[in-house]
């Protein structure tokens, strides 16, 4: 019997009208899915492609532990490839759900990484948050010959003030409880009038604003894009 | 009688496949859409498109020089606006073809600055060709807080070396006829073996190999894809 085959699928931000053709149709079809999810909370990237779901497919749960130590969550990530092997082996194709872009930030590249030496793999590409935040946003991310820097919210103080210096657009994520200190560095940096603060990009709880009135806390899935030298709204 | 709504609509990076569902149910339903052409060649935003074109559309095509100087392309995308404008000052809904996303390197953004004012305008993020290419060439762009910054291959040698130099992830883009000299670049800091050479993701003709073995010319749709410090296939 032939093995099975795994894809990786971008879900893109939030929307399920943001998703692929091709990830739709993979997931419509699939007999068996796969979706990381947080302890006590439903799975966000299952929730996005929920009604593409058939009904009789067989779900693989892979519960990742909150907590930024990597060891627990590796383990968590070897069960759920055993898991998957386990179907692939037996012939079946695995459609694995990854919010945004698997390779971009996503928990896929560890299954990737696990698998993709003894099965056939297809990573099927999603819509970014950064360009969902800056098309929600009306912002424009580059133009010409400009650079963009993609920074992660938990960087150390000193290494968010050295990047967003030397560059020109940029697009910080995972901003979350790293809010206080990114906006700190920000203002530092003369940059409060042009930063903009992005919440749950395409989603209903959707939320736009400039950085000086963003909440005093924000989501994990939250974004500050920030584009220098020009009024971020025109 | 109200005006039109104009959308910027992200097609992806080439397969017809990797829009999204939105953008294949506007552009479905559209009766009058609007692209961008270089004299001479077909456009490619519109071959993307084409099977979900209606017959009966009206067809707004923005020629664009192909120059590098800013002038006579700002006046293409006047004449653009101004026929845009028309269909949506008569009421009509007007979809925008956008290669990859619209507000990363694309050029609905020129269409954004003269419309947005006077027209309700949405843009439609889509897949950029930077997932795209990581997804093809089963390459992780960043984990955890790793950082990535996007390179436009047209910067001087000078700056791209620093850029480089000082990245973690690189993506460069617009390699075209740039490539010997981004070359030279990646090999006198030593990433040769790292870096992987992308063309024209996801579509037919894609080449996907390591720089060493890039060919001499490179088309514009190309890109650089450079991750540090590991093995780019492991």
């Amino acid at each position: 019997m032939s093995k099975g085959k795994l894809y990786g699928v971008g879900l893109g931000p939030g929307d399920p009208d943001l998703m692929t053709v091709r990830a739709h149709r993979l997931i419509s079809n699939a007999r068996v899915i796969a979706y990381p999810k947080l302890p006590g909370a439903d799975s966000f990237a299952r929730s996005i492609a929920k009604d593409a779901i058939d009904e009789g497919a067989q779900e693989i749960v892979i519960e990742v532990p909150m907590t930024t130590e990597r060891a627990p969550a590796q383990v968590a990530y070897d069960r759920g490839a055993e898991h998957i092997k386990d179907a692939l082996e037996a012939g079946d194709d695995v459609v694995c759900l990854c919010e945004g872009d698997p390779f971009f930030y996503g928990s896929f590249m560890y299954l990737f990484a696990r698998l993709s030496t003894d099965f056939e793999v297809e990573v099927v590409p999603g819509v970014s948050s950064v360009m969902a935040c800056a098309a929600r946003a009306g912002l424009p991310l580059a133009a010409r010959n400009e650079r963009l820097t993609v920074l992660p919210g938990p960087l150390p103080e000193n290494e968010l003030r050295l990047r967003i210096e030397g560059a020109e657009s940029v697009a910080i994520m995972k901003v979350g409880r790293h809010l206080p200190k990114i906006r700190g560095v920000i203002e530092a940096l003369g940059y409060s009038k042009e930063a903009i603060y992005v919440e749950r990009a395409s989603l209903a709880e959707e939320k736009i604003c400039p950085l000086a009135d963003a909440p005093e806390t924000a989501p994990y899935f939250s974004m500050i894009l920030l584009t220098k030298g020009a009024d971020p709204w025109l």
